[in-house]
């Protein structure tokens, strides 16, 4: 790609723009005649002309939070402001690129430790303001967007400087962490001690600890080593009813595990500022392959019966026909007729990318795991891609974020969305939601393309997570994903008696935020919204948590 | 044992008596030279004998109740009262066996499904009654005290009759079952479907399905089943606020995780009617064996290996000196003979017996499991003492409760309690713990037996259950074992700068109910208790649920 793109703040994955995946000619040719793409560039707006509404912080307040935290740590410039507004959903990607919208807080506010947040949060309760928890800002539900509520004003709680290891126990495998510690500097931190979290979401570039357990995440090899709520040991949060620790023993039977309640507050039920982890042993060895399934009824199939005989590789990713071809044609032209000849060759017709990845502390552990997944895995007849692929897959495991850039400047409708549910009723679902994708986008004269993989297993289900590529519509382009997502969600939750298992959840990693609320009493129920209400109201009683995300107090 | 023993209704395990286990003549001889227990039988009071408070529950209530659910279905008789007056705790049982103190229902109703235990609960919003579920009755921290707190009468939900299989789905490995069946059953009705749920705790044999959900339980194979709330996939309960239904997929982040909230509520936020259950294929092999590790360092670092290098047995159970002497003793003088000549022939100082289960579906998976348990466990130069014993603790792993009811009529003050922590300060808590127990006993002239094994490991800590018996002090037997408890609890809960983790939590598997209700603010902080108090303030806005148990309304 050679013309070039200015990359406004956070209107892209990489702040400076430096970083964003180019597309090869072939990619390009082949997404126009698939999507029927025209050849105009949409370039986002210059930083200088995305609108920024006024700071409305009262003085007192900021006079207060200077006393607190220091003046070099109330940020209200502008473009300071701008650098925090919402998350990299593909709604808050557009709005910035378009220069309009944006939920830009009033200030930006970074304590230097667990005592300072408790404290700028009593005084935000005593100023009636917003507080928006933000880490990475990798949200892509809304779930940083600065919303100020019925509060004076909305101020980002930016926990870049929570940022210590407190302590590694090598004995107990549990390390804690602050908050606002980033996942590669957290890895970095760990493997001078020999450990790992093995926590890898795409985000994890530039995702925190705190927002992994916010939010709930799971990683891409989460099969092995664990969604990261089951990493949790131990949380501490700042709340304004005061400071809040759980977490005593991996197991206790002393009631419900509160540690569940903090683990996806998403912000508002208090702010969390550490986190106590179970950590492994840094892997010594590893091994990623790739090979072929014919239809995804088989490759679910041999899916399930890895997760139910315990013989998943830490990383274990099928692709849906469309998914892979998409990859294959993005990776290049050559590499797609050789592998497509390959493919007819071998009379595979639905092809179906598995990619497997183990990690082990020892060769042998290495290979008895491997063995492990191959002998369960030899029944649904692969045909072997080889290490190349999956090494390859691999290292561009982190690029996703990067492409979407350079689709948006195509002026591509590229976004994500995922559920999970039982077994029996996986494929349907996957059909259910492409359908949903599919009728709604092309009834408005985009075709798109949807593709699907699943990513997580467990033994009694898994995720579907899809990816939608079509062409923009430049007029309505939030309107445009908007209607697909509520067509895709409504599929998602639907009760119909012809559905075996009913319905998937509204989502499995990526958190409630603004986007996923109004479906949360249809997860949880008029009982469970209640709850959570009352559980709100408790902890945050004049509601100055994270406004319009998740739930609202009673 | 000779003497003849009347056994009060519920005043032992087995409600006839019938079933108790009898001691063997060298058991007693031991007990004796090693505790000072005189030869004095302290057998039951006749149940005629026994305290039962006149039924208060009004006359229009009980009218409503038959209507709702059948005259045969609201029991007010004595006997049918006290059938279901409370636990099985040493305190519950003491009380009964002395007549006096028992906590007995105003009547016990027993609906026929989730929607009558739906219109029952409204029923006794309106009537202002206190609601105790009541399933097989085995609590052992008073979960099940029909206590009256403010209410005008209490009386006792009995789910018996909600026994069914709803459903099992071959396919996700779910199955759903209604709230009051028991354990045996279960097994039996998924049996017929190739699956089990694998969970063996010591109550296995009276205990329920919803029990198990609404204390977090934990069985012997947990290790390799993992704990009860593991298994849970959804959850139906009964509230006064209305039903309330959850779990729609393995995994989700669309908030916190609300089916931890309802696993754990103890009766306190819901009545649970219906569990989806993770359920796995049944085994068709399994082989149990029991080795001797010399001291307890040893054998917790052979455990804390097996579970980080993820080798565990599915049972994996390590004794401390005195538990290993006290199994070997009380299993008759031949065997105690021969295997401490055995072992002092080995040089082993502090024998700890270690009993190690494994199940599997194929011979060959056994052969690798056991393989890998042994290839760690080696390194601990561990004595075979072959699979004789190991099977043997396995046909006697439900007889806890019966022996218990022998030594409660030869006149021994016999109780549990137990903990979890990380393993950091595993050992250094099991010894403040036997210190407590030891000390307080002691002081009193009634110098103890402390037991204590590990029975369930992590990899991040593990579980400690202490078993104490003492002489009993038949002037004031509860004081006695309180005193005991409170030390032990305050051992546990204690923060001090000397102790490396910290602290363990009130209970691992045993629940909150009343007894450990005054430590919950230590473990979950004020918080956690505001949280919680306005959970149930939001289902319960009465305070009819299983009023003095868990934590009350705001």
């Amino acid at each position: 790609m050679s013309e070039s793109i200015d990359h406004t703040l956070r209107g892209s994955w990489t702040p400076s723009g430096a970083g964003a995946a180019p597309l090869s000619a072939h990619a390009v040719r082949w997404l126009r005649q698939r999507t029927g793409l025209g050849e105009q560039l949409t370039p986002a707006v210059p930083p200088s002309l995305i609108e920024i509404p006024e700071d409305v912080l009262p003085q007192a307040a900021h006079a207060e939070l200077v006393a607190l935290v220091g003046a070099e740590n109330v940020l209200t410039e502008p473009g300071q402001r701008l650098g925090r507004a919402g998350g990299l959903s593909y709604s808050d990607l557009i709005r910035r690129r378009r220069g309009t919208g944006v939920t830009v807080p009033d200030a930006v506010v970074l304590p230097a430790d667990p005592g300072q947040v408790q404290r700028v949060l009593e005084l935000c309760v005593r100023h009636d303001l917003a507080v928006v928890p933000f880490g990475g800002g990798t949200s892509v539900v809304g779930g940083v967007d600065a919303l100020r509520g019925d509060k004076v004003a909305a101020v980002t709680l930016d926990l870049a400087r929570l940022d210590r290891l407190i302590s590694v126990d090598p004995v107990s495998h549990v390390a804690v962490m602050q908050a606002g510690m980033r996942a590669p500097d957290a890895e970095a931190l760990l493997a001078a001690h020999g450990f790992t979290l093995g926590h890898f979401p795409q985000s994890f570039e530039r995702a925190t600890i705190g927002g992994f357990a916010a939010t709930r995440s799971a990683g891409q090899a989460s099969s092995g080593y664990g969604r990261f709520e089951s990493l949790v040991e131990g949380v501490r949060l700042a709340t304004p009813a005061g400071e809040w620790q759980l977490g005593t023993a991996p197991a206790s039977a002393a009631g419900p595990d509160l540690r569940h309640l903090a683990v996806g507050s998403e912000g508002a039920l208090g702010v969390i500022t550490e986190v106590a982890l179970r950590v492994r042993p840094a892997p010594v060895h590893s091994r990623y392959e790739a090979v072929i399934l014919d239809g995804w009824q088989s490759g679910s199939d041999a899916v399930r019966a890895l997760a139910q005989s315990h013989a998943l590789a830490d990383v274990t990713r099928l692709s849906d026909r469309d998914e892979t071809e998409v990859q294959v044609e993005l990776s290049g032209g050559m590499q797609a007729r050789v592998l497509w000849a390959l493919l007819r060759a071998r009379r595979v017709h639905e092809p179906c990318m598995l990619v497997l990845g183990w990690d082990a502390a020892t060769r042998r552990e290495l290979d008895d795991r491997r063995d492990a997944t191959w002998r369960v895995l030899r029944r649904f007849r692969p045909v072997r891609l080889g290490d190349k692929v999956g090494e390859s897959w691999k290292a561009n495991r982190f690029s996703g974020p990067r492409q979407r850039d350079t689709l948006l400047d195509y002026g591509v409708c590229v976004e994500t969305l995922e559920t999970a549910t039982h077994w029996a009723g996986l494929s349907e679902l996957r059909s259910a939601v492409r359908a949903a994708l599919l009728r709604t986008l092309e009834s408005e004269g985009k075709p798109p393309i949807v593709m699907c993989h699943l990513s997580h297993a467990y033994e009694t289900g898994a995720s579907l997570y899809f990816t939608v590529l079509a062409v923009r519509d430049q007029q309505d382009p939030l309107g445009q994903w908007q209607r697909a997502k509520q067509a895709a969600t409504e599929a998602i939750t639907e009760r119909s008696p012809g559905r075996a298992m009913g319905r998937g959840t509204i989502t499995h990693h990526h958190a409630v935020g603004t986007d996923h609320k109004p479906w949360l009493a249809g997860e949880v129920g008029p009982v469970g919204v209640r709850v959570l209400a009352a559980a709100k109201q408790a902890v945050d009683p004049t509601g100055i948590l994270n406004p319009g995300k998740l739930v609202d107090g009673e």
